[in-house]
């Protein structure tokens, strides 16, 4: 059975031969112009302010939420166009968690996607500023781009939610707080591992289950798809975590961009450091197996979503 | 004439005797209580985060903007209980504000509303999250709390834009930036004052006039009421920071609750030090004329805003 939006678009057919590289650089365009469209100076806002925010969003990545975005609404039938509001929006919200999260009161980090973090490319007071207007600019995107009051304040509602203290920003207080604790604190890895998912279902989760479930009202889709896609972005953000732990751990910080080694040195909890690389490797297979599972109602229409799964595991390998 | 709303609410007649201290006396627990609700523990927020919140939305304050908001909703014959999810909006981006304003690398300030800042009683990172976090909760609220999806879209759209990059943000950017240059760098006292208006639009101005401007919408007022409340909290909103800079240089620490004498010591551009305090004062005067001159079409019914207004001048007396 595949999944129809309300509306009298038609589900495009999707050739199987189709890699994930082909379709995200195909979408790749329309979405670096969207993210550079909502970006543009505008009237009244202060030049440096201006060029810290487009720093920041406009940086080379890979785009993972606003593509997230995109193939939800489209297994639900919808299309790239009237999903990238909401695609441009939580790249927005995205953009200023990462700003936010490399301060030094944060994680201070120096470095990210390859480049000087925003803080270290301008200032910090000015890096807090373009955080704080990238999370408005948010919610004035989806407002101004999408006409249908209804759909608009659904997206709103479901990004706010997200971004908000039981979200992103609780993870990230979560995460902050979590450095203080070492496994014992917890009574043991058991209890310790049942807190970092919490922390991660908040901290990388609430976002990409955002994506999912905004490219799918996008598309008009009905509870079942969206509660569907949900359960698809949740194991995803999980897996997510556990594999960018793996790579923190087995990478180099010219591979990444970023500084790594940087959990442990800090003696931060992490999946490898509760349960080894093998079987931290092994529960990041399972929890893309889930991805997998929630798809089933979308029929050939998941195809891409499941490319996009496995990619997840991929990238350690 | 007066304005009435859409709908069937009536515009309820005001006492001419009503003091401002009466009518803020009498709408404040009802403020209070609905900030309190917004601000409760909820699951998946973690405790710290969450009494950072409440220390910064909870602590004792004039609710000056919860109470233009509502009083904007009156003049245009709604309640306060329609306007109640956007004045609590409106305070919780208050509180953010000054949670981030208050930060080392910002304005670096210790003590606000006569108690430590939310950055001194707790630490910068909790700080940093607790302002992120209320501005999420503040787009939340509305979502949440207003059925209506075209007057959630309304509402939304006008707060974003309102504590955005042309508006809270980017005044903040300017004022900060502000620092660096002396009066010669404007060429003048005259330059100085008008690039230190255009600050104070952003800075303070922005959010008095989405307050204004949500009150109205939350009434289901016309545009015309919707514009000539703009108007006035535009006005409004440039008095009380030409009288705030007064304060500063008047006041002492115990009587204001925050450190003064700090815009002079660091050499920043204020209304006093570019027109010397005669000239400042009356300057302040003639914005509160206008604020007044705006609110003609209400009739009695601007009459709570006309005092609010007049409280402006007198704090400075």
């Amino acid at each position: 059975m595949s999944v129809q939006a309300s509306g009298d678009r038609r589900e495009q057919p999707i050739d199987s031969n189709e890699s994930l590289k082909d379709y995200m650089d195909a979408r790749r365009p329309a979405v670096e112009a969207a993210l550079q469209a909502a970006c543009e100076d505008r009237p009244g806002v202060p030049e440096r302010l201006a060029a810290a925010i487009r720093y920041a969003v406009l940086a080379p990545g890979k785009r993972l939420r606003p593509m997230l975005t995109i193939m939800a609404a489209e297994a639900c039938g919808g299309d790239a166009e009237s999903a990238m509001p909401s695609a441009v929006a939580v790249e927005m919200i995205h953009a200023y968690s990462l700003i936010h999260d490399d301060l030094p009161a944060m994680d201070d980090d120096d470095l990210r996607r390859g480049r000087p973090t925003t803080h270290i490319e301008f200032d910090e007071a000015t890096a807090i500023l373009a955080g704080d207007a990238l999370q408005s600019m948010a919610f004035a995107h989806l407002h101004h781009s999408t006409s249908d009051a209804t759909k608009s304040a659904a997206l709103i509602g479901t990004l706010a939610t997200a971004a908000g203290p039981a979200g992103l920003v609780g993870g990230q207080a979560d995460d902050l707080d979590a450095e203080k604790y070492t496994v014992e604190d917890f009574g043991g890895a058991d209890a310790a591992l049942k807190h970092l998912e919490a922390i991660h279902h908040r901290k990388t989760g609430a976002l990409f289950t955002a994506c999912a479930a905004m490219g799918a009202i996008s598309a008009g889709a009905d509870t079942n798809a969206v509660s569907a896609l949900t359960d698809y972005a949740k194991a995803f953000g999980l897996a997510f975590q556990i594999t960018d732990d793996l790579l923190d751990c087995t990478s180099t910080d010219e591979r990444l961009g970023k500084r790594t080694g940087k959990d442990d040195g800090r003696g931060k909890l992490t999946y490898p450091g509760l349960m080894g690389l093998d079987r931290a490797r092994a529960h990041a297979e399972s929890t893309i197996h889930m991805a997998h599972e929630s798809l089933q109602l979308f029929g050939t229409a998941g195809q891409r979503l499941r490319k996009l799964a496995d990619f997840v595991l991929e990238r350690t390998n």
